[in-house]
C-alpha cells in the first residue's frame, strides 16, 4: 500500500530518500466498508482521500433522486473544498460503492509537509491543475454531448466501472433513465454488427 | 493596474517588499479589443490571465451554436490546461465582450516566480483549489438546478453581469432559449409583485 502511494507520486516528480520517508511518515490509511460514507451531504468537506484500492461514487440528492456525478477509483483524489474561503457546507456525498481502502490527508497535515518538503506542495498546485482540468472536460462534455456520446466516452476511459457500478448509476451518471441506457447500448451494439 | 494585480494577491497572503517587486517586474499585462479571441477552440490553451478589466465569455460551438460556459470579470482567473498531461487542443473559445486588460502568465513563468519566491506556489495552489470549488459548485448547479433557479443565483452572485452581457448570452449560459428567458424573467418579477 505505501509503495502504491510512493510509486504514483513519483510519477509526478522524482522524490529523493528523505522526501518518500517523509511521505510515508505523514501517511495515514483507513478503510471503509461497502456503503459507508467518506463524506454526507450537509458536512464539511475536510478531508481529501487518495484511493489505493475501491470504489467511490459521488452523488447529489435533488428532488428525491440520487444524481449521480462522479466515480473515483484507484489512483483517483477525492477533493475537499476545505480550502476555499467559503467553508460551505458540502452538497454531495461520496459513498464507497466496494471495500474502499484510501489516504487520508486535509490542509493542515499537507501544509506541515509542504513546509518540510516544498517540493510537495509543486506536486500539490500539479495534481489540483489536472482535477481542474478533468472537471473542466466533464462539464463541457455535459454541455455538448449526448447521452450516448457520454456512455460511449465514459466506455472509452473508464471500461472497468462497467464491471464495477450497477447500471442504474451509470444511466443516471452519463444523464439518463436506467431504460433508456438498455436502449443506447442496444443501439451501439446493433451499429456496431452491422 | 499593478497595484490592483497587488492587492489580489495581498488578499491572500501578505507580500514583503521582495515579493510584491518580484510579482510586478514578472507581471505581463496585454490589452484586448472587444471581439478578440484570448484562446480560440483547436489551439492549444497555454496562457493563464488574471483580468484587471473587462469581460471574457467562454463557449463552446456545439451544433453550430454557441454553448456560453461562463463569464470572467474582474479579480478572476481564466485558467489554461496547460499544465495537465494531456495537452490536448481547447475545445472552448475565450472571447472578450468588452476592451480587456489582463495580465498574461504561463507556466514557464510560473516556475521562474515559484523558484525565487515559494510563496508564490502556495497562493497559486490556493488559486487553483477555489477555481476547482467554484467549478465544481457551477456542475453540481448543472445537475441539480433548474433554469430559473441558476437565473436567480446569478442575479445574486454576479449582478453586474446582467448589465454588460447581452441577454442571449445569458440564456445560452443558464441554459434556455431566449424566448424562455423572457418568461423566466416575466414570472420572477411577478412572484415579486404578489
Amino acid at each position: 500500500m505505501k509503495n502504491k502511494f510512493l510509486n504514483y507520486f513519483s510519477k509526478i516528480s522524482t522524490l529523493n530518500a528523505e522526501e518518500s520517508e517523509g511521505l510515508v511518515e505523514s501517511m495515514q490509511t483507513k478503510a471503509f466498508k461497502k456503503g459507508e460514507f467518506l463524506l454526507r451531504a450537509g458536512q464539511l468537506s475536510v478531508d481529501t482521500y487518495f484511493i489505493l484500492e475501491g470504489c467511490v461514487r459521488e452523488y447529489i440528492l435533488t428532488d428525491g433522486e440520487e444524481k449521480t456525478t462522479n466515480f473515483f477509483t484507484e489512483e483517483q483524489w477525492v477533493i475537499s473544498s476545505n480550502a476555499t474561503a467559503s467553508q460551505n457546507a458540502a452538497n454531495h456525498n461520496w459513498i464507497c460503492m466496494e471495500e474502499t481502502t484510501v489516504v487520508v490527508g486535509n490542509e493542515e497535515q499537507g501544509q506541515a509537509l509542504f513546509e518540510r518538503f516544498p517540493r510537495f506542495e509543486t506536486i500539490s498546485r500539479i495534481i489540483m491543475e489536472a482535477a481542474f482540468a478533468e472537471q473542466r472536460n466533464a462539464l463541457a462534455s455535459y454541455y455538448t454531448d449526448s447521452p450516448e456520446q457520454r456512455y460511449l466516452k465514459l466506455q472509452k476511459s473508464r471500461p472497468d466501472l462497467f464491471q464495477r457500478i450497477p447500471q442504474y448509476h451509470l444511466a443516471s451518471y452519463i444523464g439518463v433513465k436506467p431504460e433508456s441506457l438498455s436502449r443506447i447500448r442496444k443501439r451501439i451494439a446493433s451499429s456496431a454488427n452491422e
